[in-house]
């Protein structure tokens, strides 16, 4: 089986902690099982290979968070990255057309798409295995899961099966609604209409001819320089309404969108993430907070305090739906935190430069035997707080320990190698007219 | 007539934009005349300026609030700094000796002891002059002044007049009573009792007589030298409760103790300062940001949202008398933000080191013609961001400008004269056993 998990997001209803590159999959705030913090895509990769130890995974992702999963991920996961963002049609196009060329998967394979932002039980899992063996049956063109509602809610889409047919294992799916008001969601519920999870299962032979409708060439590298080519549609508009045969896979477990501080706090292990106080009058109330600084909370109710590089949120619980447009309108458009494969990065200052561009301070820290090369038009001073490492440049070696600071040249390549975990401070300054630079004593 | 402007504070209640060297008299957060913003010394010393015009201003203050000081008024104030903390009666007997002592007023000088953390309309200056009238015309040797309470306040001590005598413009007084419960505070505000605002009036001769009795000296050098030997007690215990002859001027008009942020947002011109965004369901609510990352907030009710460098308050107004405790147990005790008489100093990151110490990221704003001198035991390396001066090291000048790196050894002495307004990032490392630093590149 073939799973192909799709990453994604924007990364501004979880602000400040995510961000465009840190989109909410990303957020390690959920207890993992030996004690410690993990992120919703490790928590459902490690789910997946717990419970579908058979399967092979695929992430499906934008240019942009291939760092950020190689680095929770580890260096062995397989990712599909699309050259420029679209829809999710052309994503898993994309990344069937992978599985076909480039692994050379038959057309026969089972394939499941499923998303990595979503928080179930061990029960979900076991539903995947369902639709796997219901396609396996030829049941339909097309298996869904439907999860079964818990309550008449207006922000999923609906899946309506014939007749009703609450107690089968595998139902024919008679047609698919958009987000309903509330009286028309309570009908729906009514009715036995489950929610559309966006989890699928099909042969791959089946997706492969729908994307070659668009996009149609004997290598996986010519497909995807071609991927403007596909249209920027949904999967739920360009194949599953449009397919001749579905059918549904219904799961009644644990199943949740933690898309909001609201839904997703609920899921902490911990009132308090970080370096933060609350007094007993405070209730209802959770705090986040990734800076060193501490937050201070008194006599406060159902807040979502989140502090982090990008910003501060203090938040209702019942108004967390608004903060996407609130994050837009005022956060920068550069993220000030990002998780690369060689460990984080941090912005602690920017200063406008007279002559345009800035100089921005950050804070690099790069894991034991990891490497981190860079170049840049700019120069850049890098100060050892911590560790020791080795760095080469174009014919020069050196080592670098604590309380060392050295000046890396404009349009020169430099490599980092960390021995042992390095905490540095980066200050990059803008070069007006691309003039020299210089490091200098007193 | 002299004015001995009292100003110290712990500024633990305004968390977190007062720390212990900037205390709450220092925050520029009062609307100025001219539309910009001002500290509450600010506001008074300007308020004495124009309606006490012929006063002269003496500031009593702690060494660690001198540079605050000066850098708020100018250098032409006059500041009278303990050696070391005690309390009220000590810091005005020494600058009392030193009006003596130092500028030579005579003994039958009045003289004028007031906080400058006190937020109050003109009429309270014009009461402060019927207080020196009444010094003048010997009603008493100690005047204060008695503010007329408009609740029944626990926070306050009660000064009671003679006969009630509610009309009268100076009224002698019977006894002081300490901050009262609720139940008391009501019977003394019935019997026409006043508040203690800790405004004083007497003599010079009658204060520098008190003085002497436990430091007698024929300079104010050695006074101030010998400033252990005044006892740790407050100016109301030491004298106003002792004073033979006491006399009370009462005042009506607008008088607030902008001690917490309930009372100090009461005050601001607007509900947000500094980068924010609020929704129009958030009601009640006052944010003050210093940070350059944005606050958000939504759905929030009856808030005092403060966020700096030395960390983020989310209060409920009703609990702001409680922030003293929290944030003394979370607070660095290093302060994060300084200004200085030369500009401000903001700590960006700090990384603690393996040898001990720790890595210090500092942003440095030195105002434009202002003259930084610095000489550590540590090195320190500095990257300008805008602006340009002239470093002078023992023996060399050169100048300094936009992007430039310079490393400063440890124990040399440096001068920066800024031309312009600079900017500039500082890296300071420690230096574990002592050993050389190293500038170099690659």
């Amino acid at each position: 089986m073939q799973i192909i998990l799709l990453s994604g997001g924007e990364g501004k209803r979880l602000f400040p902690l995510s961000n465009s590159v840190r989109s909410k999959q990303f957020l390690r705030v959920l207890g993992a099982p030996g004690g410690g913090r993990e992120s919703m895509l490790q928590r459902v990769t490690r789910q997946i290979g717990r419970l579908l130890p058979g399967s092979s995974v695929t992430i499906a992702t934008g240019a942009a968070q291939r760092e950020m999963i190689l680095g929770q991920l580890g260096g062995g996961v397989r990712i599909v990255a699309e050259p420029e963002r679209r829809d999710t049609f052309p994503a898993i196009a994309l990344a069937a057309m992978y599985l076909s060329l480039e692994l050379g998967c038959p057309r026969g394979e089972t394939v499941v798409v499923m998303p990595c932002d979503q928080y179930a039980d061990d029960g979900y899992f076991r539903t995947v295995e369902r639709m796997c063996r219901a396609v396996e049956d030829n049941a339909a063109e097309l298996v869904l899961m439907g999860i079964r509602p818990t309550y008449a809610s207006t922000k999923f889409g609906y899946v309506v099966p014939k007749d009703g047919a609450p107690g089968r294992e595998v139902c024919a799916v008679e047609r698919f609604t958009e987000k309903p008001g509330l009286q028309r969601a309570r009908e729906l519920m009514e009715q036995g209409a489950l929610w559309n999870g966006g989890v699928f299962a099909f042969r791959l032979g089946y997706m492969t001819d729908i994307a070659e409708r668009y996009v149609r060439a004997e290598s996986f590298d010519k497909v995807r320089a071609r991927y403007g080519e596909f249209p920027k549609i949904s999967f739920d508009y360009e194949v599953a309404e449009k397919a001749a045969s579905v059918a549904v896979v219904p799961f009644s477990g644990e199943w949740k969108d933690l898309g909001t501080w609201n839904t997703l706090t609920e899921q902490l292990p911990e009132r308090i993430e970080g370096r933060a106080i609350m007094d007993d009058e405070s209730l209802g109330t959770h705090i986040l907070n990734e800076l060193d600084i501490p937050v201070v909370c008194l006599g406060v109710r159902d807040l979502v305090v989140a502090a982090g590089s990008d910003g501060i949120l203090v938040c209702d619980r019942s108004a967390s739906e608004r903060i996407k447009d609130f994050a837009g309108a005022v956060a920068d458009p550069q993220p000030r935190f990002e998780e690369r494969l060689w460990g984080t990065v941090r912005v602690l200052d920017r200063v406008p430069a007279e002559g345009g561009g800035e100089t921005v301070t950050r804070r690099l820290t790069v894991r034991a035997g990891a490497e981190l090369s860079c170049r840049t038009a700019v120069r850049r001073v890098w100060t050892v707080a911590a560790g020791c490492g080795t760095l080469a440049a174009e014919g020069s070696v050196r080592t670098l320990s604590a309380a060392e600071t050295i000046s890396l040249e404009p349009h020169r390549t430099y490599r980092l190698d960390a021995i042992s975990e390095m905490t540095l401070l980066e200050i990059e300054t803008p070069m007006p007219g691309g003039g020299g630079t210089r490091t200098e004593r007193v």
